[in-house]
C-alpha cells in the first residue's frame, strides 16, 4: 500500500495518547484546530481495543469536516515514553503499561495510507510551544512539564534535538542534590523531579507540616484538613496568603528548580525556557522566584538572553503537541 | 577587497591563540599538519604586536611549504573566550586580557584575503575529537577539557552546538553541590569546575592532607615536600601507589565528575563524552572510576549508549582545533 506524506496538503491530524483519555484533531496546516474528538482510554481493555477506538476516532474528524484525505498532510502521534519512536510503536508508558506494544505507526498507516510519526509527549510539547506558544520562532527553546513528572523537550538551533536513542531533554532527572536525597520515581536519587514535581512538592509540604508546630502549620491544616491530603495547590494557596511556613517551601521549591535551571542555561545557553503545568498555574508568582535563583546561579552573558516563562497553551498542549509532530518538517 | 572561502581548494591555516604560546598550522584538507610554526605570545606586548607576529608566522607556514593563497580554503582560529565570535574579534580572555579587543578576522583577512573563522577554545576542541580523535563520526558528542578550567563543547545532531549567544557547553559551570560549595574562579560557587580541575583537585588535596592525621598524609608528603605544592599528579600519583587518602580523593573526584556527567547524559543523550588533560593523562585508572558512577546515575537506556573516552589527540588538540574550524563547514 502507498502511504503518503502531502507537505503542500491544507490539513494535518494529530492524536494525544493519554492514560486516561485519547483525543484526535483535525487542525489547518496553521495549527487552527477545527475539529476535536476526546473518549477514555479504557487502558486495561488493551492497544487492539484503544488502537480501534482512536481509528474510529480520527474517521470521526474526516466526516464531520468533510475533509478529504488526499488533503491531509500526515498523522502526528504524542505519548509517553518508553517507546520505539522510528517504528512507531509505543511500549507501555507509566500511565499505560498495557499498551506494550502499540504498533501504532503501523496500524494508522495501514488505515489511512497517510504517513504518521510518533513522539514522546514532552518532545511535543516542545514543537508545540516552538510552533505556536511563547517559544514561537525562537532558535534555541527548552521545554519543561511540571505536572506529575518533570519531563522536558529540547529545540536547538530550529530544530527538536531527539538524542543519541531518543531520551534527550530528560532535564527532570538532574540530579540536583549530589549526596543521597529523596528516591525518584525513575529509581535514581535526588533528581529534580523528586523535589518539583506536584506530587514531591506535595510530599515535602506534608512532611514540612508534620515537623512544624501546630501554630506554623495552622494555614496549610485549615485549607487541607490534614497533612496527608496537603497538595502541591494548598501550598501555593497558602502561600499567597502569606503564611510563612508555604513561603518558605515556595521559595526551597523556587530554589531547587531555578539551580536546575542554571545547570541547564550554562549547559545550552537557550532563548527561552518554557515551563508547563504548576509554573504556569501559578504564573509570576512562582516564576518570579525562579528567575530570581536564575540570575544569581547563571553568568550575566547567559541570563541576559534567556526568558523563562509560563505556558498560556498548557490547557491544550496536548492537542498543539500532536499536530505539531508533523508540523514541524514542513518547510 | 575579495575575501576568498574556497571550499574545493588541498589545504587549511589554523591559528591557535594562548596566553603563552602562539601557533600555528598550515594542513591538508584531510587534517595532515604539514608544517607549524610556535612562538611566545608575548601578552604584554598587546594585540597590534601578537596580530603582526601571527601574519609573520602565517607567511612562514605558505613561503616553507609553497603552498599558493589560492590553494587555501579558509583560516580558522580558536582561542579563549569572551570573544565576538561573529565578527571575529578577541575580547581580553583570562590569560590574555590585553588583547582586548583583538580584531583578528578583520586583520586576517585584509592581509590575506581569506575567509577567517574565530571560535572558542573549547568548542575547537569539540570540532577536533568529532573530526579527528575518538569522536570522529559520532552524531551527539560532549567534549570536556579538564585542565586549568573545566570547558566544553557539543557537537549536537552532527554539527557543533553554540547557544543563541554562543556561551553553550559550559558545562564546567554547571553546579555540583547545590547550596554553597568552594567560590569558583567564574565567581558562582560549587561549580562542577571548583571540584575537579587541576587546581582545585589540587586544593582539595591539600586541605584533607592538612587535616589528616600524619601518617596518612605520609605518603603524598613524600610525594610533594609539603602540603602547599601537592598537585593533582602527585594525588594520581599517590593513588597508584595504593596511598588510602589520595585512593578517598580520587574517588571523590571521579564521584564529583561521574554525577556532573550524568546530568549532562540525562539532558543530553550523546553517543560520546570527550575528556581532555587530567582525565586523559590518567587513562582508565581514572576513567574506570568515572564510568561506575557515570553507570549507577544514568538510566540504562542513557548509560548503554555513551562512552566515555579520554583523549589521544590532547596534546595537539590546538592545532587540530584551529583547522577544524575550517573543515566543520566542509560537505
Amino acid at each position: 500500500m502507498n502511504i503518503c506524506y502531502t507537505p503542500q496538503a491544507r490539513y494535518v491530524l494529530g492524536v494525544d495518547v493519554g492514560g486516561t483519555k485519547l483525543a484526535t484533531v483535525l487542525a489547518t496546516r496553521d495549527g487552527e484546530i477545527l475539529h476535536k474528538v476526546r473518549l477514555p482510554t479504557l487502558a486495561h481493555r488493551g492497544p487492539e481495543f484503544g488502537l480501534a477506538r482512536l481509528v474510529s476516532m480520527l474517521k470521526q474528524n474526516l466526516s464531520e469536516t468533510g475533509v478529504a484525505l488526499a488533503d491531509i498532510i500526515g498523522i502526528g502521534v504524542a505519548c509517553g515514553s518508553p517507546m520505539d519512536a522510528e517504528r512507531g510503536i509505543i511500549l507501555g508508558p507509566p500511565n499505560l503499561q498495557t499498551w506494550n506494544p502499540a504498533p501504532i505507526k503501523a496500524r494508522l498507516e495501514a488505515e489511512f495510507g497517510l504517513y504518521t510519526q510518533l513522539e514522546n509527549d514532552a518532545n511535543a510539547g516542545a514543537l508545540a510551544e516552538w510552533l505556536f506558544g511563547v517559544g514561537k520562532g525562537k532558535r534555541n527553546l527548552v521545554y519543561m512539564t511540571m505536572g506529575t513528572g518533570i519531563g522536558g523537550g529540547l529545540i536547538l538551533d530550529g530544530r527538536l534535538y531527539r538524542g543519541t536513542n531518543g531520551n534527550a531533554g530528560e532535564v527532570g532527572h538532574m540530579r540536583v542534590v549530589f549526596q543521597g536525597g529523596p528516591l525518584c520515581g525513575c529509581g535514581k536519587r535526588g533528581c529534580l523531579e523528586a523535589f518539583c514535581s506536584g506530587p514531591a512538592i506535595a510530599r515535602r509540604t506534608q512532611e514540612a507540616v508534620r515537623a512544624a508546630p501546630a501554630a506554623s502549620a495552622d494555614a496549610l491544616l485549615t485549607l487541607a484538613g490534614q497533612p496527608e491530603t496537603i497538595t502541591a495547590e494548598h501550598l501555593f494557596a497558602a502561600a499567597r496568603q502569606g503564611d510563612a511556613l508555604a513561603l518558605r517551601l515556595v521559595d526551597e521549591t523556587a530554589h531547587y528548580l531555578g539551580v536546575g535551571l542554571a545547570n541547564i542555561i550554562q549547559s545550552l545557553n537557550p532563548q527561552v525556557i518554557v515551563l508547563g503545568t504548576i509554573a504556569t498555574n501559578q504564573g509570576d508568582f512562582f516564576l518570579d522566584r525562579v528567575r530570581r535563583v536564575v540570575q544569581r546561579e547563571t553568568w550575566p552573558q547567559l541570563s541576559s538572553v534567556v526568558e523563562i516563562l509560563g505556558s498560556p497553551l498548557a490547557a491544550q498542549v496536548g492537542d498543539y503537541g500532536a499536530i505539531s509532530v508533523i508540523l514541524q518538517n514542513l518547510p
